[in-house]
């Protein structure tokens, strides 16, 4: 073993080689499962696009079919896993930690014989269940049992709202499910790698995987982005409330992202599905609004700091697509979690393939010769 | 961003920085808080390690009742999670299973002051409490409720057996714990530190690294390596029995270990409280058998594979510590996890006071322009 040195965060460090997506954020270019975004993502359904992940290629009409069937049968929820959901909602446990405990319980069912290839099924198929019964609970109503004549993206609405939803509010959702699948090798995603590098199984996988999205550096917290366009209330007052606020050494939220320096792919798609389901709507009075705020806070950004980059990320049209779709704030976490869960999947898949035991050393810094002393004379 | 290679299993990367423990593979040392492992784990109490890992310091006697005390008072579990490991004791869970579940629970009731350290005193206090419930009631049995009087070790054998262990069992269980308390960055205590990276919460940590400790290439089956000595039966039969499984080209559980070249310095620190178990019950024999299977098997393997340093690891004495406690095979990895809980979180504190983001990259070697076709023409 050669001596080396410390790489804090492994900054740079290349952990895992994926087919599943690629990040090139100088160019401002996100591909997943060998397609650039835009080209995908407000095209495929959501099934088309965890095929894709998984498969490496889209499915035929024939494929998709047994493939939507199968997630179609592992919707609903143990009777543990629900009840359980029911008792922890008494507790002030947020989304996430509702999210975790149940999808932790998913692998009672498991068979024995390719339980990755079901669990993978099981994680997908359930989360939407999940989320919309623990936020049902949440907010003291039952929970609506999934449709098996809805897709993926609209039985989530439906079984949230209990109403089935209008084509354009389920493409909406599709395509931000989509936009989010794959990411790289953020976090969350490795963590899932990690835990599958023992062979382990992906229940706990995903459950590690959910445990690091919840932390707010992960990226994901697109509420107070909104906030923001909440408050500045017209595009007249934008300026003025913007450059108080950059004056102020404040942080504008939905600007910036740590590898992106020009405007996020995803925003771009993101924009576009907000336009069409607001135009849908017959109400643009606010997707104008944000895009005269992203506009002013471009111009602004570059004026107060030139050459730093800060262009509209994933959070800032990721919250005005959520808040179309009338999800509260505290559901956007769970909701990308929803999407990312299958790309968390196509990395455990990739890493039971390809990967190995992902083990890296420490550098101890600690005493190394203390002598014990009994307690009484301490 | 430099261009940097892909390094399989992050194997030689320094990920961390820390004053936990130090593995010296070459040498046969282990440093647990600053102490050779010899040197505190036959002496120290479990509490004592785990406040020395989480304060870098041994207690003061006041300082120890404190903490004894705070651990007491989080052994019981909620409700909540009590019915839920009886509910799925129907289904067919493994125990680490059982255990990642329940422990998922345990943040219903942390408080909003301060969580980091009421969760790791949560979990610390109710793992024995987990994983000797999910085991009675895989045997049909009900729990027993822990006991104020007891000490941590004690109390687990209690919560399992139904009556107070003599000293030397309750002392041999606590030189185990102490003994795998910590063990540098292996992939749980990776994993673990990584759900703390983004700024999660330590139940998130813990059940991440819970999730990974299952994986058979964590290490950590020491079943195989006493049914070996069970099937060996008597010492005299040991050196024919060796011979065919080595000729066989078989692999001799219990011995070799990817960092130790000597022999792992815990399997001489479980071997004397081992000793001291098996003498203090008046029956030597399996001792006197394990010893003797270990003498003839590290020569053999010397002489049929000249310098591969193969020497006994820590699974072959875990093996017959925990054995000579009346513990099962499946409550190995659970009991590992008693122990090993006190050292993930104490890097789980070291990364929340030391670390930062753990976010390495992916190398993408997929496809870059795929067309998309409408599913009709696929």
């Amino acid at each position: 073993m050669t001596k080396s040195e410390y790489i804090p965060g492994l900054e740079g460090v290349v952990a895992a080689q994926t087919n599943k997506s690629m990040v090139d954020g100088l160019a401002g270019k996100l591909v997943i499962g060998g397609f650039p975004l835009e080209r995908i993502a407000l095209n495929a359904s959501f099934e088309e696009m965890v095929f894709l992940l998984w498969n490496d290629h889209l499915p035929t009409q024939k494929e998709l079919s047994t493939f939507q069937q199968s997630l179609v049968e592992l919707r609903e929820l143990p009777e543990a896993t629900m009840s359980l959901l029911e008792e922890i909602s008494n507790s002030d446990l947020d989304m996430m930690d509702a999210l975790r405990i149940g999808a932790g319980t998913l692998g009672t069912e498991s068979p024995e014989n390719d339980p990755d290839s079901w669990n993978a099924r099981r994680l997908v198929a359930a989360f939407p269940t999940l989320v919309s019964a623990a936020w049902r609970f949440s907010q003291g109503e039952k929970p609506i049992a999934p449709n098996p004549k809805l897709g993926h993206a609209a039985n989530y609405l439906y079984m949230i709202e209990g109403k089935i939803p209008s084509e354009s509010r389920s493409r909406g959702l599709e395509t931000y499910l989509n936009t989010v699948i794959d990411h790289g090798l953020n976090a969350s995603t490795f963590t899932a790698r990690v835990i599958v590098s023992t062979e382990s199984d992906f229940i706990s996988a995903i459950v590690g995987a959910v445990g690091a999205l919840k932390g707010p550096l992960h990226g994901g917290a697109p509420g107070p982005a909104l906030d923001m366009v909440f408050d500045i209330g017209s595009a007249d007052k934008a300026e003025a409330y913007l450059r108080k606020k950059i004056e102020a050494g404040e942080r504008l939220m939905g600007f910036g992202h740590r590898v992106y320096k020009v405007r996020d792919p995803r925003a771009e798609v993101l924009s576009e599905a907000a336009r069409m389901l607001f135009e849908n709507d017959g109400d643009t009075q606010l997707y104008d609004l944000v895009k005269s705020v992203e506009k002013q806070a471009v111009a602004l950004l570059e004026e107060y700091k030139p050459g730093r980059n800060l262009y509209t990320n994933v959070e800032f049209y990721t919250a005005l697509l959520l808040h179309g779709l009338d999800l509260s704030i505290p559901m956007f976490s769970p909701t990308f979690a929803v999407g990312r869960v299958a790309g968390w999947l196509a990395h455990c898949f990739e890493q039971r393939e390809r990967g190995r035991l992902i083990r890296p050393k420490a550098e101890y810094d600690g005493e190394m010769d203390r002598q014990y002393i009994e307690i009484a004379k301490r």
